[in-house]
């Protein structure tokens, strides 16, 4: 195992009645809350009702910013930021998905910073060494934001999106209550699950590859994911199937399966590219990108990828070369996000193949995983997503 | 997934080198330290001096407790308590194994307690709402004790070994070099070994079952935990193999295999007798109980060994009845603990058949598990372990 610090102190409050808790968990924190939210999603389903509630119940003072959008942008965050330093909001209260709370930790990490947020930290990686405490209550599985220190933020008019890390961005608390992702239409549990998994991979197919237990736990997750996936998918209302996938999609991006791994990213920093430019859902875009990248790189990734047909797939390897099991594990992995419904080219999400060039361009490109990419590596793969 | 909090804020320092964090992890704490370890071990290896060196470094005044000996009891604790009580000690540095960890997490519950800690928290599990905070350095992987927020003490003038836990127990932060485990002889590594994997069993087999991801992640360790222990065994110094076990135990205790999942830890209860009475390696009462145990209730837990059996196992399940899938997990399980030279008799430990008497009579049972033992069922499982 390869040395590593590790250290997660959000508290997760996980389970069926978990949000009656926000009252008790908000006691540590000062009096003005800002509540950030998304469309309306969360006023026809009766949780805004619910959370103001308690917020009332916990006798806070609430200050609100709505309409955070997928993909979520700049200017969401500079209205916040200004409404945390106008009011001297005490804490932030995350209610949505992974762009509600990728948002919302952007103006956390915004609101003590002097200069640009966007400019000093997403862009030049600037620490922050004070940020407005938040929590939050998750309505959709995908991000994995609800327990970690990331936050991902897009500049639509420069079509740019960018991402950001500091400890002091962890959630103080996370509210996981199945139910309240059981609004979600299909297609919406169908992104959610990609990026779980595009999340393991990335993770996953990296160095070394030396026994560690974080490998085993990726596979772990790969075949849990796929499982509950499947039942959830054959009814939408499974309970138990819904709340497995929910915990997936935690454990998908808090930390552990990094644990002693170089990771890659590569697909990621591709695909933010193209929601920069097109908006497309972030798991939409990555079931394209991902499984062409990883055939693209299968011959330095082949060892991962045989074993990765074996262990998640349950491909027999009795009689298969490594080259062979390799390929196995692509196609069934492909067959399946076929299956699933998610989208295989480009032109299935509306970017014309002559977006490419711009695409390229605005890709923030790092070397990493088992093969570093360049900008004719990434021309390439998106060839194979046309 | 069955509703659950999971909060778990210890600061993992893992790796060749990490030491020489010490100092600038004690920085938020005040200037007495207490440093609590074994006996002459760490002042054989040097890693007292260096302990003591970098405590110097950090400009802290120190006091000691040693001669914590494994199965830890409560008259060093009181030792230790009144220690902290007379020099007012600002942090507990625990240098050594999970014997070591524990005794210092009782004195850190203890110090501020008004009353007997043995009586008021061990035995009748009253509250705590302050201890002093602690950090470790870990010499030994076995326990989990560096990950959570339990502890495990014996009195032995009465023959009782009782666990005790508090969120405010979890180490502040805990370094882990797998370089300060390659002196372990191999009879310890075999017994930390078991008791990691009686660890996983203890929150493995028990329902509910249910595609929880918990399950899954209880069998990526149990299958990690071989591949390196066998690396291990075959040669000592493997660093990889003894740094990947490191990690494998304190995953398999740190609160994330119990998620979802009712638990058991019957054959705890049981062996905490054996090492009350006999004062034997809480690994080889482990190795003695467990499969036994599981053995018992093997109707009841069938589903479960059987899916064991295949998926820890990879025996092929063709053919085979659920039946004789359990069995043959079972089997294999009891062969390996052999071919690793794990006691597997009351005998192989020096315990008397005679003594089974006095041992059911000061075991702590509770409801649990797939089938909740009685003093009885307790009397059966001792009598196939002679």
């Amino acid at each position: 195992m390869e040395n590593f610090v590790f250290h997660n102190p959000t508290r997760i409050l996980f389970g069926d009645g978990m949000l009656d808790s926000l009252p008790g968990e908000l006691v540590p924190f000062g009096r003005k809350v800002l509540l950030v939210y998304g469309g309306g999603s969360i006023k026809r389903s009766g949780l805004y009702d619910q959370v103001t509630g308690l917020l009332k119940k916990a006798d806070k003072e609430v200050f609100e910013l709505t309409g955070v959008m997928p993909n979520p942008r700049t200017e969401k965050v500079y209205e916040g930021i200004e409404i945390c330093r106008r009011e001297s909001v005490d804490f932030i209260l995350a209610v949505g998905g992974g762009s509600v709370l990728d948002c919302s930790k952007a103006i956390a990490a915004g609101t003590f910073h002097p200069g640009d947020f966007w400019e000093d930290l997403y862009l030049n990686g600037q620490r922050i060494d004070r940020a407005v405490p938040l929590g939050t209550v998750l309505t959709m599985p995908a991000t994995g934001s609800e327990m970690n220190s990331t936050t991902v933020v897009s500049d639509w008019e420069n079509n740019r999106k960018r991402g950001y890390g500091n400890v002091l961005l962890f959630p103080r608390f996370s509210i996981l209550e199945p139910r309240l992702t059981m609004t979600m239409p299909r297609e919406q549990v169908v992104y959610g699950a990609i990026d779980m998994i595009s999340h393991v991979f990335e993770q996953y197919f990296s160095p070394p590859d030396d026994d560690n237990l974080s490998d085993e736990l990726a596979e772990a997750l790969l075949r849990n994911i796929r499982v509950n996936l499947d039942r959830s998918l054959t009814d939408l209302n499974d309970y138990q199937a819904r709340s497995n996938l929910m915990w997936d999609s935690t454990m998908a991006l808090n930390g552990l399966l990094r644990l002693g791994k170089e990771e890659d990213w590569q697909s990621h920093q591709i695909e933010h590219a193209l929601s920069a430019w097109y908006d497309i859902p972030h798991g939409a875009g990555l079931a394209i990108v991902h499984p062409n990248l990883l055939y693209y790189i299968r011959k330095e990734a082949e060892h991962k990828l045989a074993r990765y047909a074996v262990r998640v797939w349950e491909i027999d390897p009795a009689g298969k070369s490594e080259e062979e099991l390799a390929l196995a594990g692509l196609k069934a992995m492909r067959d399946y996000f076929n299956e699933i419904g998610a989208p295989a080219t480009l032109g299935d999400v509306g970017i014309p193949a002559g977006a490419i060039g711009n695409l390229i361009d605005s890709i923030n490109l790092f070397p990493a995983g088992y093969r570093s990419l360049d900008r004719d590596d990434v021309r390439a793969i998106l060839k194979l997503s046309v």
